[in-house]
């Protein structure tokens, strides 16, 4: 907004007292949440809504409008208060907060059309934001991007990750404000009111950076103002402010993070305390008395842009060029897929944590480099401005070894409350990476995807299955997990083969079947081997590769069981709990069918791949023993 | 050691120079590794251990040895040599590096002596540095922690985690060194060669910072020397160094990461070419000829102190104070357990992430101030520096919300592959936490934990079992989490009760049962509640408190399905997947029981407690509902 065309310093002021007693308001009628906090960033946030960000309150997702990321979720009663001021809904919805019935909840979620992404899990929102910002860049719109982080929330690593990516990526849509009120949950931060502290971290991390009074409005309008016309980089503004800024009880005192004003008198009071704090604009209030508080105009956001037509990923996929045979490692089909629906759809972004050499992403960099982000050995960034990318219409594939994407399992599962269309991508899965040893391998990968509800879980067998899959998985709304491996495996299916996400394929089967084994990525070939060696004893055993865990094809298993005497077997790269193991156990549970899980049971060691399945009970032998021993 | 005493520089240089060749030999006997990262490395760890470090190759473990962390663990080949350099094993044990016989793996874990915390996993290193050197506090010993960091690894948020709580400790006995070679694996890192780039981030932090040559041995020792001298302030080198170090065909040049020279020739002439480098300093080599690397004496560490006998944690537990019916929840009796074991052995340790009104775990601070570490909300660096605290024979109890630890899942990941004794609690699980909403509600804790396979994982249902849990975790190898709910729920056990690991309790129990149900927190009060609803129906079902859910109690569990028509239905306040459900399907496998499991199986909200769980489908009704179902 251009400082000619806003609002006097005392309709701000007016405004965010209005915010400061609905925060107090909602929070007594829950019976819990945290006002005090809302309180000091009072100020903030009615300069922010009412005197800076361009947005059309009736239709909050307009792809030009200014994005508002509340890093510090706790807050979220004055998000909600803000957005009733702008007029988004009445204002004494807010009253419902926390309630059951009420998308208002305890910390903000994109149920609430006005929320980007979920927050809550401090630290989170800034690597958001920066995805935000980024599209801005993907859909050229000259939007801008604020968040709000708590002081405390500094401490965590993913700011300073976060802080890294947005100043390599010299993002000067973007500014971020830090509302220092020096208190923590339990105890003063380790800034206290040091805002110069923040503006040297983050002006050591290459970002512009001021510290301001954070309850002086001409003070966080000047900053806004400057941080406009900075260039190059991203800009952080450190309001020095204090919790419960209003109400001289309990103004920057301790031992109230967290608490709601108890109903009746003490929120009585607090209401007068505050409400005596406007100032006389002129305008009445609803009740026809002065002083009122009127929400000035908003400024709209440009005019919505066309976008093109969405690709039917599936279907449009090219045939890839591998034979049957081919020996292709399942990360190195990740590249080409991504490539191909890169081609297809301008949606479609990569990310790397420095090692796109390793997972394939990098053919996705030498064909669309503006659509591929380095956030460089930093996985919560990656997943996190994946999120943001997610949130605004982009389809992102973020993408490391399988065991790093464990850094950010906390973002991913932020990302599955948010239902954010993240396509996550782990290679090196598994002790089948050999040399590198246990610090390389992932073996939690699947129970951590499997621990998001709304997560697909996807773990390719071969070349064809991975490329088609990362077409799959395009497709499918919400997150998405891939599992890729390292070993080179033959391609076993032909390149027009489909996938249908909750399918499986039967490789193996006769009438005579004795076991149903279950496997996918390489112990699919282990248990291929099995069935050979098995066969020449006359023992016939049905395979099955189980390349969509998540959802997984209950009935394909339910009849492998019933046709095999309700013996099955799964084999697994991973540890025994939370993978397909358990997925199939759950799938078959009321069929009182035996499920014997081969997988890795103890922590495993460097060594070759093939000794490795051997010594951890998973290779070709494992499964032939197992069978002799569920036939015994 | 004094700079009087050190080695002169041709002596250390030629130290750096065998460790080039053996890291060179290593890796191309291996057939992969990364040679190029160590050959930037090899002058200053060839100074700390040469001329810096006060240990004893004989006893790697001695608890007044200086510590060094490889934090850049896959420069494992350097670390190797060093060690057998300085006498701790042959140096032809090298070639031996990544085979399955040999503890030489791709990267460092304690399987060797001389290893405290397994790295690998780039950012952990420091955090666990940080708790080393605090343990150095704890023991009043004056021993001093290095760590090396690479430059790329300086993107994860966990350094600065680690960062700022070493600068809040004021840790002038760590000092970490940043091998600034400028190249990632996949290309160039975002700080190239501008060493002053870090100096300015961790002086930003609090930090006493220089930047050096890191070829230049006279600058090392002086940098040493330096911060050796640097008070109330942990000290930080950016060395400015060439990857691949001493090979003119290599050094500085992109595309050599994690490959090995080949065998033959391209290994042959780089031994050749480093073995030119060696200057002639009047030692013969082994061979006779001149001129040869001989290792100076190494200052060994001060005597060995005595240390009292560790308490037996169970047997020595005074009783708790709680009646049965009183209301208390697991979290509240966190506090008091931890206390308990604080008065019992000064090595235990508690750890806080800002939430320690919420955990109860300020009853420890408030008795044992300077055994309480407070990390602020940096969950990755509250379990590094307890990683690093548990790997020098203190007993660390980190605490948080539960669904916060899973921000730092790829430490806890890391833990169980060093094995160290960490002592993980967990508050606020499930969506029985109500109106806070699901960014506070872990219902992933389970899976994550379960998912390291040498961890105990624990979940105890009222105050007493949760006090005494605290003790056995305290007590019990190796990593153990302990999950801790939010709301009030009824003493059920006497004061005296024992609760073995891998044992539970069977509270409802006929001989005319038809169903088990077995749950384990809240859900084993909606249990109860179900047990006594359908007894008016005169239907009997088994209630198991399984209050162990790694290892669980298999032999319980079959002799109750057997007892009950192989009937069981597991109830959780967690998703569906990894959890109690899993770990019950697992161990009653050969059965072929039906195992029904009650679980969250989809993204929640914020409401009330009994709300949500009603409306998830894990209250009382849905039991009722599922015997019904199971009988039907």
């Amino acid at each position: 907004m251009s400082s000619s065309s806003r609002p006097s310093r005392d309709v701000l002021h007016n405004l965010a007292t209005q915010l400061r007693i609905d925060s107090v308001r909602s929070t007594s009628a829950a019976g819990s949440g945290h006002p005090t906090t809302c309180l000091s960033a009072a100020d903030i946030v009615a300069a922010l809504f009412f005197a800076e960000m361009r947005f059309d309150p009736a239709d909050p997702q307009h792809p030009e409008a200014d994005r508002f990321v509340l890093s510090k979720g706790h807050a979220a009663p004055i998000l909600y208060a803000a957005w009733a001021a702008a007029g988004a809904f009445p204002r004494d919805e807010v009253l419902k907060l926390r309630s059951i019935g009420s998308d208002l909840e305890g910390h903000p979620t994109p149920r609430l059309p006005f929320v980007d992404v979920a927050t809550g899990s401090l630290g989170q929102g800034l690597p958001a934001a920066i995805g935000i910002a980024l599209n801005a860049r993907r859909i050229e719109s000259d939007y801008r991007t604020y968040a709000l982080l708590g002081d405390g929330e500094c401490a965590e690593g993913s700011v300073w990750e976060a802080a890294e990516v947005a100043a390599h990526e010299r993002l000067d849509n973007l500014c971020a404000i830090v509302d220092v009120n020096g208190l923590g949950q339990s105890r003063a931060t380790q800034y206290e009111h040091d805002t110069d502290s923040f503006v040297r971290r983050f002006e050591a991390f290459g970002w512009w950076a001021r510290s301001i009074d954070g309850h002086d409005m001409g003070q966080i309008l000047a900053a806004l103002d400057e941080a406009r016309k900075v260039s190059g980089r991203p800009a952080l503004i450190a309001a020095r402010t204090l919790k419960g800024k209003g109400l001289a009880a309990i103004e920057g005192k301790p031992g109230w993070h967290g608490k709601a004003l108890k109903k009746g008198e003490e929120t009585d009071k607090a209401i007068a305390e505050l409400e005596a704090q406007y100032k006389d604009t002129g305008f009445p209030s609803q009740d026809g008395r002065k002083p009122g508080v009127l929400t000035p105009a908003i400024p709209k956001p440009a005019r919505r842009r066309t976008e093109s037509a969405p690709a039917d990923f599936v279907a449009e996929m090219p045939a890839p060029s591998w034979a049957l045979g081919d020996k292709v490692a399942t990360r190195e089909a990740f590249g080409p897929g991504l490539v191909a629906l890169g081609g297809m759809d301008r949606r479609i972004v990569a990310l790397d944590a420095d090692v796109k050499n390793s997972t394939f992403s990098e053919a996705f960099e030498k064909f669309y480099p503006d659509r591929f982000i380095q956030s460089f050995i930093a996985e919560q960034a990656m997943v996190g401005v994946a999120m943001g990318l997610a949130s605004r219409g982009a389809i992102p594939f973020p993408s490391t070894f399988a065991c790093f994407l464990e850094r950010a399992s906390d973002f991913i599962r932020m990302a599955g409350i948010s239902s954010l269309g993240v396509k996550l991508a782990g290679s090196h899965a598994g002790v089948s990476i050999g040399e590198d040893g246990p610090s390389q391998m992932a073996l939690e990968d699947l129970a951590m995807a499997r621990g998001v509800p709304n997560c697909t879980v996807l773990y390719p067998s071969d070349a064809v299955s991975a490329y088609r899959l990362v077409a799959a998985a395009a497709a499918t709304p919400g997150p998405v997990y891939i599992r890729l491996g390292r070993p080179k495996t033959p391609v076993i299916y032909p390149s027009g083969e489909t996938f249908p996400i909750g399918g499986s394929k039967t490789l193996r089967e006769t009438s005579s079947d004795v076991v149903t084994v279950v496997a996918a990525g390489v112990t699919l070939f282990e248990a291929l081997e099995a069935h050979d060696v098995l066969a020449k004893e006359n023992v016939a055993i049905r395979v099955i590769d189980a390349y969509s865990v998540q959802p997984i094809d209950n009935a394909t298993l339910v009849a492998a069981g019933r046709a095999t005497g309700g013996r099955i077997i799964t084999v697994e790269d991973h540890y025994a709990h939370g993978g397909l193991g358990d997925a199939v156990s759950e799938a078959v549970w009321d069929q009182a069918f035996r499920v014997k899980r081969l997988a890795v049971r103890e922590i495993p060691r460097s060594g070759q791949p093939e000794e490795l399945l051997d010594r951890f009970g998973i290779s070709s032998k494992a499964i032939v023993a197992a069978v002799r021993e569920l036939l015994a």
